[in-house]
């Protein structure tokens, strides 16, 4: 049987043949972001995705203790899936792990989250570069809370020339269920952006002086929430390192 | 203090001056589809929402006991600021009511569900007419289940134009957290649509030959679950009598 380009690259990160980000990954795939709690919290992460939609536009919820994501990825597994993963424990970031099998509880609810990766070969179709200047960083733009969860949005940065800017834009905004059109452009201040402590990227430098800042709703701010709140125990995707699944991107500008 | 055409119109609505349905009034602002159950629905509902995005994208769920929409409409009250209510009790509809002050109950969580009235005014604006050839109709078209609930979509219908069915399909795509582009286009029979008893609207015709039907999920659908699935007790607006929010629809396109 031929495998697809999702589920060979979903082969070769269980396999432990890719440990790197899925950035660039299956090409034209709708990737997503990972939370997994357990099923009291279930609810209350819900509202939260409900009421802060352009941060956790919702692509798929688990039963619990069921491991696949049978309409995203029938025959995957989020034990095993993802290259890495980011434990939280009382709102700190534990070790990261590669795996989930020693970790994975029967009450485990696993939400999948779209990503803006989602939307890379459509701005690479679009002459906009996907590879390069790309962060994951805080901001200081407040997520409406649920239950516990609140914080900050996180966001995800990129220097685009005014052109590309204005393509992006337009582009993106076709995928409303990746997170969609930016949520800001131009000074990082103006959203509290944090430069200094990228989440996922190297060090910046400031913005050049011939590109433009622009700004999406990113799936890492779950995260931000379990720190900033404090959650008991939340498992997620470590930033970049996303699962990909079975839809192709072009097919999901409306779910 | 002047109010806005929305706080006026459920002004209307609650004092009694106005008690027939809601397409045309406060044009342009999003209206909403309400489903109300008990707090111990709420989980499987809103999975029910997730699961089917088309016919149920959610804007705002209130917390238990609270009747005000805080988010889309503060100020405003969901037991009278609708026109009419259908009651289900064991899947059955039983009498509509006007409001539902005798009803009401600690533990009832309120669902609002974006509708496709939103895109009226930005369809009038393009030449489309949304006042005739409209109805609210049964589909055989599955949803995806959650919990207790499960059933056939339902949908509405317009008879238009060639042109304005292409132009429809456009400007609805705009709004894709009020049902978005057309589910389907042209034979009534390939989605099931029951064109024998309409949930809202005339008895149907027929196809006129210069028309096309074109066919958009419904916030109705939740409706067609209640009784399918024999859910306890569901509250929700009769069809057509939508809630006004405060938004106004060229806002929304992306939440």
């Amino acid at each position: 049987m031929t495998l697809s380009p999702a589920q060979q690259a979903r082969r070769d990160i269980r396999d432990g043949r890719h440990t790197g980000h899925s950035r660039g990954l299956a090409l034209g795939y709708v990737q997503c972001n990972l939370v997994i709690l357990p099923r009291a919290q279930a609810f209350d992460f819900m509202l939260y995705c409900q009421r802060n939609p352009r941060a956790c536009p919702l692509l798929e919820v688990t039963d619990p203790g069921d491991p696949e994501p049978k309409r995203l990825a029938p025959g995957a597994d989020l034990r095993t899936d993802l290259a890495r993963y980011a434990v939280y424990r009382a709102g700190r970031r534990e070790a990261d792990v590669t795996d989930l099998l020693g970790l994975w509880r029967d009450d485990f609810t696993a939400f999948l989250i779209g990503s803006g990766i989602t939307f890379d070969q459509a701005l690479e179709r679009a002459g906009v570069p996907t590879d390069r200047d790309r962060w994951v960083l805080r901001s200081t733009l407040p997520t409406e809370p649920a239950g516990a969860f609140r914080g900050p949005m996180v966001v995800t940065m990129r220097f685009l020339t005014p052109q590309q800017a204005i393509i992006a834009t337009q582009v993106s905004a076709r995928f409303p269920f990746n997170h969609g059109a930016p949520i800001h452009i131009g000074d990082p201040a103006a959203i509290g952006a944090d430069l200094a402590a990228p989440l996922f990227g190297p060090p910046v430098d400031g913005v050049p002086p011939d590109r433009i800042a622009v700004f999406w709703a990113c799936g890492v701010t779950p995260q931000a929430a379990a720190e900033a709140a404090g959650i008991d125990l939340m498992i997620a995707h470590a930033p970049a390192h996303s699962f990909i699944t079975d839809l192709l991107a072009d097919h999901f500008c409306q779910p």
